[in-house]
């Protein structure tokens, strides 16, 4: 009988799973065994730093791992950590740590199989191609903007062929860039090579020109043959983890691949998705992109982590994490809080969870994960699983396809920042990066409204300032980015960095 | 028994071997079974085009075939594509053809299994580990160069931080990266680091700084934890073949990693290394830099490849092919020419071995390995075979360690360009660069003298003008660039790119 061994390969310490095939297999085998399993969110916080994790990633781990000891088979599915910041120093790995840990952490968080490097390699690649189409004349501007898989400060803004044409170029981080969102929001090669045709390689005499024009496809999927494989791994207790598809949710979609989060559904009863940064990020993301525009699953709950310091020690900024988990009920989402406890912090339980009380959420599931795993959460589920029991299937949503972009905005910043659309502020130039964006879609065929919103990001504030008062909070919108090919349109706004480049620690 | 195979894992279709590991276990246990294999170059006359191969690959498959066809047991090494230039189609890929051909050539062509772009980070990491030291003060000029996967000519010439600083940056393409040097050179992952460590990342008042004054080496070899492990696969006959470290050995050293081909030696009987472009740089890189200075074997035998045409359709250029001959023969390496035809030059066998005995050649070996692979060369073998059985296994070189640079350059091109030393001319500003490399090397304790010189020119052309008559050829010598972790210095001459980025095709 045909299972999911069939379609995976050893990669040295990692399993490769043609996800395609399986998932292709499924829908011409209706009738062979196979899973619904429910998607759940971990999300956290809105932290307080960029570089300092609530630890998501180690409660994804410890969850499940609690989840598969009860009894209930689940798996996680993570996005694969940026390599480059990792080895900069500038963000800790992304694979949990201490009893809740993956077996083979450095192997995630050091490159895993040269997914991303073959994503960089392809985008670059594609840079080159539209050079070329400079040369030939065919465009006259490069749209597509150069990645790198390290942080370098400098890269922000260079120029090449300098000292002679001096063509100011951007470079940003192969996690945000279109290619990465086209393999994450794909399920095929052929939707892929589609996708890559349709993104904008520049303009000529200021007409978009798409790569559809001139580059042979195969040449960009030749390069992503392997990166289109999630990886699958486990964590030391044994529960299953898939690994696939790029980082940050404040710059980019920040989701795993949608192929691998379905293909875990055909094989597990619950599925744990991992959205960060905050719920403000990675949250919104899944819902009013992944679920909302391109099929993928509304979760049947979600998990909101903070630390006892991020969600106290702040007052300014307490007000962030009730919004998140109210945020998620309004929804109908079961929404559980979950507090990662650092050493030292165990004598603050009954204190939070009377701060839990009085906020009037669920009852909060508490525990130092980095110590005790999955031991410290299995007992405090019994609420969480019953509410995924009576979840219901159906959807809870509705495409916003068509809707005119700045209400699209305006709706996000009310719904997952709390700021009214009249304290929406343009920015001077919005409106003409606005209007560009709009030329630029119609003379490729495609509609602007039609595209989905990636709100561009500090991952570490939701609006302008959100220490001002709730009444005075607002959300500036500075300019607007087409990812034609991934069928997305990124607005920057609060304190984005459009090309992030961390500093290096 | 402990064998290879508890040294190799699978990696998707290739196998992966921890080389560093399986060499310390022979050297570990002396009375272990091992063989000790005769390394042969297959080599090949300068092509006319470095985007035109004369088919050292398919001749390195074709000849492991047909030897292990006559019961010998050999073995390839060969060295991994550049995935970004076959990619963007500006030189075809490197892994056979036809008949002699790699079971899996795609995995070859298209990035391996991340070997490159893991060096590539690695080296880009150096980088932007390199502008932190500017920001701290520690330097105040970088002198690493970033590097690129795919060619794109406009990354000849960068400033990065551009509008502000406007710092001046080059790019090269990873295969000719320091980094790629000391993957291919060093022989375990102690190695690795101390030579990173001994790096110059830049100068502060003029004075040379490395790396290992402020990096964490950890990042780095982090990042080549799998890189730096060899891959096997074999040939559609099932002979088989190992890949590792990066080509070009116009502007770099362009041999496979030292580790891959001792490994192999102590596999097989027989190892067959391929070493281009032509004689003159791949060849001469070998002999010059891995056998005379970093302990890699000297060749029993040699193998030159050229293509009918080649040899003979360009009147002016027709000495270079008996010169590359002869010039192996006098170095008492057994110099077999093999003329590998394509379609429709079968009828011009007897003509080529006519001009052979003119030429005082040895029996050539002539076939067309793409139609027929190793099945038209086994009946051609018994000499090189003999050759091999009879050859010596003292070594038949000294090392040129010490030896002034200049004179070091003036005997690389009296010997293997067959310039005399009077006809070595020096470009306005090499002394200036001579005398600031020397002084780099002064600066972190390194004698310049002690570094192996590679030659870093055009694949297609050994002097300044290949065409002049003999008595007029010259060889100009353009800059110094010194790579002290790598233990290399470059030296720039004929119409060399020290930033080879090939046009897209």
């Amino acid at each position: 009988m045909t299972t999911i061994q069939d379609f995976t390969t050893q990669y040295g310490l990692v399993g490769k799973i043609d996800a395609f095939g399986y998932l292709d297999w499924l829908k011409a085998n209706p009738e062979a065994p196979r899973k619904h399993g429910k998607v759940v969110l971990v999300t956290a916080d809105t932290p307080l730093k960029a570089s300092r994790g609530e630890g998501k990633t180690t409660t994804t781990i410890a969850l499940i791992d609690a989840l598969n000891k009860r009894g209930i088979d689940a798996a996680a599915v993570l996005r694969q950590p940026s390599m480059g910041i990792t080895a900069a120093g500038s963000k800790g790995g992304a694979s949990g740590g201490g009893k809740a840990s993956l077996t083979h952490p450095e192997i995630i968080d050091w490159g895993l199989t040269g997914e991303m490097a073959a994503i960089a390699a392809a985008q670059n690649l594609l840079v080159s191609f539209a050079e070329k189409a400079v040369d030939e004349g065919r465009i006259d501007t490069v749209l597509v903007p150069r990645v790198s898989e390290v942080p370098s400060r400098s890269l922000r803004s260079i120029a090449v062929d300098y000292g002679k044409g001096n063509v100011a170029e951007k470079v940003v981080l192969t996690p945000t860039s279109e290619l990465m969102q086209i393999v994450c929001l794909s399920r095929s090669m052929d939707e892929i090579g589609r996708r890559v045709a349709a993104m904008i390689a520049g303009t000529k005499d200021g007409k978009p020109v798409t790569f559809g024009e001139f580059v042979d496809l195969w040449r960009i999927t030749g390069i992503l043959g392997d990166a289109v494989k999630p990886a699958v791994t486990e964590t030391v207790n044994g529960s299953p983890v898939y690994v696939h598809g790029g980082p940050f949710a404040n710059v980019s979609i920040g989701i795993p691949t949608l192929v691998s989060v379905e293909m875990a559904c055909a094989l597990h009863d619950v599925v744990i998705v991992e959205a960060g940064y905050g719920a403000d990020a990675g949250a919104q993301k899944w819902l009013d992109i992944a679920a909302r525009e391109f099929g993928a699953q509304w979760p049947a709950a979600a998990i909101v982590v903070t630390r006892a310091s991020t969600w106290r020690d702040d007052p300014e900024l307490a007000w962030r994490y009730p919004f998140h988990v109210q945020r998620l009920e309004n929804f109908d989402i079961p929404t559980f809080p979950l507090v990662n406890l650092w050493e030292g912090e165990d004598d603050q339980v009954e204190a939070l969870r009377a701060t839990a009380k009085e906020l009037e959420f669920r009852d909060p599931i508490i525990g130092n994960l980095f110590r005790d795993g999955g031991d410290a959460l299995a007992p405090q589920l019994d609420g969480f699983v019953a509410a995924l029991d009576s979840a219901q299937s159906a959807p809870q949503f509705h495409s916003r396809k068509g809707m005119n972009l700045l209400e699209k905005v305006r709706w996000i910043a009310q719904n997952a920042y709390g700021v009214p659309s009249e304290r929406v502020l343009l920015k001077p130039g919005f409106t003409d990066s606005l209007a560009e964006a709009a030329a630029l879609c119609k003379g490729v065929g495609v509609s602007l409204d039609d595209l989905a919103v990636v709100a561009v990001k500090s991952p570490a504030t939701m609006t302008d300032n959100d220490r001002a008062p709730e009444g005075e909070r607002t959300v500036t919108l500075k300019k607007v980015e087409v990812h034609a090919g991934a069928g997305l349109v990124h607005v920057n706004l609060t304190t984005s960095l459009t090309t992030p480049m961390p500093k290096i620690v």
